[in-house]
């Protein structure tokens, strides 16, 4: 299933200003078109979330944001924004420490510092949240990117995360469509014969990661890569499948 | 610092198979030669470890693997190879977890799953364990492809690894050389001009996951991938950087 050809990261450049409102597919078929560029079956696009996020209105006013006497305590005590506290708070279902970071498990039940609330890449004082459903979000984009093209174009929406054990955040997908997020090794032989054991390989989060290479998280705007060459399974796939469950929380 | 040009992930392909007492940095230059491929300068070279482990003999015989008292115990509860346990043991510093999955802390600090013994993609009849110093491992081929090809060559190795919160393992650095395992955004300002808050990205371990993807875990035979066009800082790097020390162990 992996091909052995050469993979391509393909930066999709001079990507317009998003606006609440926007559709995400539209705009990449209009840059690609201006760019010259054009997909090709096997292709696969990874969205950086905060385009997703604006485009759909996940945004916060940061001088409407009504603050609570809970934000505002952990605030202090940390000693951040009140109001990215109280709106990581209306974002989580559980906190799960407050230092040396505010760690949060957001509604979609994924781990990360101030439930991926951010003021960078978002427009001036405003805060940008995750997509309410970011697998939705990539099946909306998939659907119509494949009804232009005439075959199935996998997208990925991403976001930046740290990690447990090890230094310095790594991007991973929280939205997936058109793909399964893993690739299987069962039944497959190594390079002796071997059986390999049955290992699961985080697809989906590897490809996020990749093309982390060329969005950078800075002003070059490149929220939008092509991944050319790359092998799938062209299942139903979806990123909360990747979240496990509270019971599994260490490795499985 | 991020270059906003294409990347690509080239596969060194009919890579022989390693012995014990080879010199990789040897082989990949002779692999190269055959398939009329040339190194560039900004050429990253990404490893998987079971070769150079393989090279510097770090494998055990499984029949010769004494199984103390403990493994044997640990191995009947678990339901594993006692050899296996064993060797984990030996390669351990630290048992963390032993159900649902053996999880140690290697000596190097590396969290993960049997102390990084595997049976995948080591010679009949034997385990292979990660080698003794993977960081110095790297330096040794990035200063030989450095010294041959005049420019620096930053070499990384890899293992795969499973992760808390989320199913399915990706590929991480265990070895760096010649580059910085990480990028900084400090300074940099989003499109909106906005100063990003100063954040760490784990440039090393995304690498490590765009190359797995050519890499496999199967009986291609691809264990060295070229990863072209990426920008890095050309610091005296290393992986064991990345690793948290014990009170920093969640997020920071």
């Amino acid at each position: 299933m992996i091909k052995i050809g050469q993979i391509d990261l393909i930066p999709i450049r001079d990507f317009p200003v998003v606006q609440v409102g926007d559709e995400i597919s539209d705009i990449i078929l209009t840059t690609l078109q201006k760019s010259g560029l054009e997909l090709i079956q096997g292709d696969i696009i990874v969205v950086t979330h905060s385009i997703i996020s604006i485009a759909e209105g996940k945004l916060y006013k940061l001088d409407e944001v009504k603050v609570s006497e809970k934000a505002a305590k952990i605030a202090e005590r940390i000693g951040h924004s009140q109001e990215r506290v109280e709106v990581a708070l209306r974002e989580a279902s559980d906190v799960l420490t407050e230092e040396p970071v505010f760690i949060t498990k957001t509604k979609h039940g994924i781990v990360t510092d101030f439930s991926g609330i951010d003021s960078s890449n978002a427009p001036p004082g405003m805060l940008v949240a995750l997509p309410d459903d970011p697998d939705e979000s990539a099946k909306r984009i998939n659907d119509s990117l494949t009804e232009t093209t005439g075959f199935n174009v996998p997208v990925i929406i991403t976001d930046t995360h740290g990690r447990p054990w090890r230094k310095g955040a790594v991007n991973i997908a929280i939205g997936v469509a058109g793909m399964s997020p893993f690739t299987y090794n069962v039944g497959k032989k190594d390079i002796y014969g071997n059986e390999l054991r049955g290992s699961l390989i985080c697809l989906a989060d590897q490809l996020a990661s990749a093309a982390e290479l060329l969005m950078g998280q800075a002003d070059e705007g490149v929220p939008v890569v092509i991944l050319r060459g790359v092998g799938f399974d062209e299942d139903d796939g979806s990123a909360s499948v990747i979240i496990r469950s509270e019971s599994e929380d260490l490795f499985r």
